[in-house]
Order: structure tokens, then sequence, then C-alpha cells
């Protein structure tokens, strides 16, 4: 099976058809990021701070994104709500522990979450997904080398049957597993670094992806690589300056078809 | 009468000679973009959360946008004490009731507020007006036929007189009625969809407007338009994305004059 | 010694080399320009809205950037206990005092952060630190003109002896002095009043600054340069409205060298 040639590019072409609504308890950092790399994949965000309206929202959304980015006490409490009451209604949640590991009230509330809510995907770069590993790692590196490559596989694989999830590291490389199956995308590019909020517009595709889509497998390997080709064009414009490469990301989501998306040579079943 | 002329060149010549501060209670998915439209008609933004400094706010700006978008718990109390606290100093309050009827918690929220406070404007686009009319529409259009167009004119004005305020729905349509006066703009395009924010930046188009204008309808219809013609510059760049959109938007309403505005053929009184 | 040769190219030299990660606790409608004005300089930017996190990311945070913006509670109780506990660790605190003076809550607030919080460096426009400074004034000017300027000498001197700061006056001309000495930086320009969050923007780069250099009075002449500098590329494309010059100010800092900043002509040691 070649993961590339229909099954992306059905990715792609299902969250415009669908125009699923993607419900986000997110930090207000990229909070206007997330909506509009939503958008720009053709699903539609909802953002919510409200705790009595999550049974409402989870019963029309096709998908819940949780982000602890800024960690304010109401998406806290709202997370735990929220991701059960998806996990009730059937409905994907996708985990994006931001900076988990960094301090210890991260630490305990990636732990509680994920003892207590079910998620389809958790996203995160080495260093997040080597803290919920249990593996100390003070430098917040991607997936550089051929060790970082072998690790990530390894750790990726572990943690997907751990937890019944799909488990994607992002980086220079970025490694999506089911536990059996694993997949790497190439198209990382470090001028996602110079940005903030390319981590959290991921996780938004990952949501748009997995909620038009069934097997969240090949969903999020199609909204990772939708993002790092993202990344790819803009790097074109890198000497422009981070300002210009957010609104290429966005500019360059927007105008993806699943045919040129297919044409991608950076997206491999391992 | 003929709308177009005089009346609305004079009220964004006002926004800008007049330099009103306009006072938002709003979400913090859009709040940046609302701030930077605000500044680009001319007018000057002002954010708060904070309930202890509502009556200070409110004596010395010039009007009040509430948009209940996210929902939470800060906003919606300080939404009630705001806006009273307005009506009390003959501020005008200008009302996007953002999702009204998609959940019971906004609905019970908007039937509060409207019962709470008076409103100078009421904008939204047709599902929020339809659901404070109490039509039920799952549906999330616009004004897109002409059903819905004599439909709209309808609503509009009979909200209008019941409210005691300025209807506006907005869609591929606009229509803008304060019970008597029906204007009507041309100017929507497909592309606002694709962005997130729009219907916040009109309403902040719609306080700024109000702000430096007493009458409240062609401030309103002068408004709406304001952002159609920047929807529909923007729109001759649509194939580049979102992220260029966002940027045209802001650049079109710094760039308006009143002369260039008053050319545009797209704004009919009925 | 002349400021403008070695030392302001060696602040954001350390920047780039350094990488401090940069503690913010700000406003909403800013936040996502901060974090992305900070990257652009080379800093790390880390946004937390979580009180029980507050110890462990001071003691791996380079500065802490407290701006009051919306006034959120929020934000109110947590500046307190960040701006504490950074002063026991020894790590620099910068004051955006946004808007102080406006209301009796700010002022207020304004007042204890100053009792109770020792700031490295406090940046305001003439309005707000003419309020710290005891003298009320309306209107919301910057450094005009020649008594202003005479005037802000004045004021920044008193008031970086009384509280044993670096004080920052931003305005058409910047003056910045740590009681002895005195810089002025005469690249503003306009076009900042027409965007929302350059004020903000220079706070996060005077973070980013005084994060990796220790002379704190030189790191803040040169982290108001360098928003100076940006505001004059931007200015070049004043026509094209404030969302060009937005991505125009990210990109300039981005671009930002050692070599091309000490060429600017703009900075003076009085």
């Amino acid at each position: 099976m070649d993961i590339k040639t229909e099954q992306l590019g059905t990715v792609i072409k299902n969250i415009r058809e669908k125009q699923p609504i993607i419900f986000h308890i997110t930090n207000t950092v990229t909070i206007n990021d997330c909506a509009n790399i939503t958008l720009a994949a053709g699903a539609a965000p909802l953002m919510s701070f409200c705790a009595e309206e999550i049974e409402d929202i989870c019963s029309f959304a096709a998908a819940l994104v949780i982000n602890i980015g800024t960690m304010d006490k109401q998406m806290r409490d709202m997370a735990f709500q929220a991701g059960q009451t998806a996990n009730r209604l059937g409905k994907p949640v996708i985990f994006d522990p931001v900076g988990a590991g960094a301090t210890r009230a991260r630490k305990e509330l990636v732990a509680q979450l994920l003892a207590k809510v079910q998620f389809s995907v958790i996203k995160g770069n080495m260093a997040e997904i080597k803290s919920i590993y249990g593996i100390e790692n003070r430098e917040n590196r991607g997936v550089d080398s051929v060790e970082d490559l072998e690790n990530g596989i390894e750790i990726a694989q572990n943690l997907a049957l751990q937890y019944g999830t799909v488990l994607a590291i992002t980086g220079k490389q970025d490694i999506i597993s089911d536990g059996q199956r694993v997949a790497r995308v190439n198209n990382g590019t470090p001028v996602l670094g110079k940005l903030t909020g390319t981590g959290c517009m991921t996780a938004s595709l990952i949501g748009s992806a997995c909620g038009a889509n069934r097997d969240y497998f090949t969903a999020t390997a199609a909204a990772v690589a939708m993002m790092g080709i993202a990344g790819e064009k803009a790097n074109a414009q890198h000497s422009a300056g981070n300002g210009t490469v957010r609104v290429a990301i966005l500019d360059t989501v927007c105008n993806m078809t699943a045919e040129g998306f297919m044409e991608s040579e950076n997206i491999e079943l391992l």
C-alpha cells in the first residue's frame, strides 16, 4: 500500500466536502491562527470557553481539539468535561500537550488528561512526547538525526499502543504511528520554528482531517503533511520573515488541492 | 433621498475626524482583528475585561460593541453591566450575537441581553437573526436568494421595530433597517466566509460609525458597505488564500476615502 | 562613548545566540504579535495564565514582561506573584503600564505594582508615564515637540532614579534613561499608531534584549530602536495600510542584523 497516492488526497477532499465543525479548547496566543487554518482546510472552527454549551457543541461538532497552551484555569476545567463528552458521543479528540514536561503543572495536567480522556490522536514535538513517554529531555529538539528518527519510531509505536491512539511526533521529520503502521513526513522546515502557532495549527488540521475521515492514522499523516508542504512553500519566502511566512502558510493550505497534495514526494509509509 | 451620495461618505469622514473610542467586550479569537479594523477605520479601539473600569470607560468611550463569540464567563457578566452603563450614559451599544441559536446557552444569553440592554444596532447573519426572530434554522446561510431577501427585509423591519433598534442582516446581500428605512448592500463576497472574524470586524466598523455619527441607520449601512467593499477588493486576490485576504481587508479599510467610498454602486435604499 | 557603534549591535547578537525564554503575562489583544516579535528577535516567547507554574517558569525564563492591557483578573493576580518571584530569582521584569491613568482601576493597579514589584524597565507613552509621574494628561500624545522632549528627559531621569529602573518613553521620539544616561531614538513614525500592538511588541523586544544582556539601559535603547527601525521600513509601505505594516514589522525584525542595525543614524546618547 502506498499511503501517498489516493488516501491522502481523499482526506483533503473529504474535509472540503463535509466541512466538519471542529470544536477547539485552545490557548489565546494562536487561537486566531487555529481558526483561520481550519477555514483554510475547508472545515469550520468553533471556539468556546463556556462549560454550559459543551454538551450541545459536542453533539454537532465532528471533532474536538484540546490544546493546553496558556494553561488558563477555564481551559483546564473545560478540557476534562469536553474530552469526556466527546468520548461519550464518539467524536474524535485530538490532544496537543503544549510544553508537556516544561513545568510540574503541565506534567500533572497532561497525566490527568491522559488518564481520564481517550484521545484519538496525540501530537507533540519530541520534547513533549518524551515527557509523556517518561524520558526527561530538557532540550526541545525535533527529529533531526537518524538516532532521533529510530528512537522516535519506537516511542511513537509504543505510546500509540499504550494509549490506543494515533501518535504524531513533529520536527524536521514527522513520525506518525497507530502502533501498527508508521508514516514519515519529510517536509519539515526550520522556518516553522520562527513562527508561533505552527504546532497548534497542525493540531487544528489533524482535527479537521479526523472530523471528516474515519481512518485517523491516514487523516493525521495527511494533516501533518499539509502543514509540512505549507511550510516548505513558505520557506521559499523565508528571507521575508515570519510575518510573510504566516500569511503564506494560510494561503498555501487554502489553495491545496487533492491532486497537488498527492504529488508531494515526501510522505513515506515505513 | 439617495443614501449613497453624501451621507455614507460623511460617515467615514466623521470617524476620521472624531476618532471615537470604541469600547469592545469581545471574544479572544478575533480581538486583534477587531482592534486593527477599528484603527483602520480611523477610530480608537479599547478592549477591557475589567468590570471595575466599565463606568470610567463608558464615560469617555463613544460606543460599546458586545460580541458573545467565545461565551466566556467574564465576558457574559461584563456584557450586562457594560450594556446597562452605556445605556444610562446615552452611548450607542452594538450587539453581535455570534452563533445565536447554535446552543441553548447562547439562546438564553441572547434573550437575556435583549431583555436587559437597549441596543442601538443588532447585527447577525441570517441564522443568528432568525434565531432571535424565533425561527429555527439549522442551516447557517446568508441572504442568497430572492426569497431570502424578501424574508430578510420583513424580518429586519419587524425586529427593528420590536427592539427599537437598527437591524443588520449580513450575507451575500446585506439588509439594514431601522423599521422604516431599508438599505441593501450588494458587495458581499464568498471570500469573507473563508476568513474568521469578518462578522466581528463588521460589528467593530458599525461601532466606529455609530460612535461618530448620530443617524445609526445610515452609520450602520455605511459600515456594512465598508466591509463589503473591502471584501470585494480582497476577492480580486481570492486565489491567494485567506492569509492574503486578511491583510487586504485591513489595508482597504485603511485607504478608504469618503470620495472613493461614495463611488460604490452597490448600496441601495429600498 | 557612542552608544550606536558596538553596544547596540551586540544586544541583538546576544539575543540570537542565547535565545532567551521571555515569560509574558500580557493581554489577549496583541498576545500573538508579542509572541511573533519575540521569535523574530531571536528569543523564545512563553505565555502562561497558570499561577501554579509561575515558580517553574521564572526559574528557567530569562526575563518577565508584564503588560496590563485588557486588565483581566487572572492577569492582575498573576502579575504580582510573577513579578515578585522574578525579583526573588534575579530575573529582569519589564513593565508596560498600558492605559495607565485612563481609569481609576488602572491607576490603582499600576501604583500597587510599582509598590510591590521591582522593575528593571518601565516603558510607556507620554500619557502613561505622566500618569505614573503624577501629572494628569488627558491627551494621549507622544514626544512630538521640543518642550515634550525636554520635559520627557526630566521625567524619565527622575522616574528612573525614583524607582531604580530604566525608564523608556515612546513617541515620535523615544527617550530612554537609567537616571544617569539618556538616549534618544528618532525613528518613530506615525504609521505605528495605526496598528494595534506596537507598544506591546516594543515591551516584548525590551524583554528579549534584557533577557540576553546585562546592561538594561543599552538593551532597552536597542530594543526601542529595533521597533523604530521596523516602523520606519514599514512606513515606506504606509500607503498599503495596517495589514501590510503588521507583516512588514515582523519581517523587518526577523531580518535585522547586528551590522545593519548599527548603521542606523537615529540613536543618540544625550
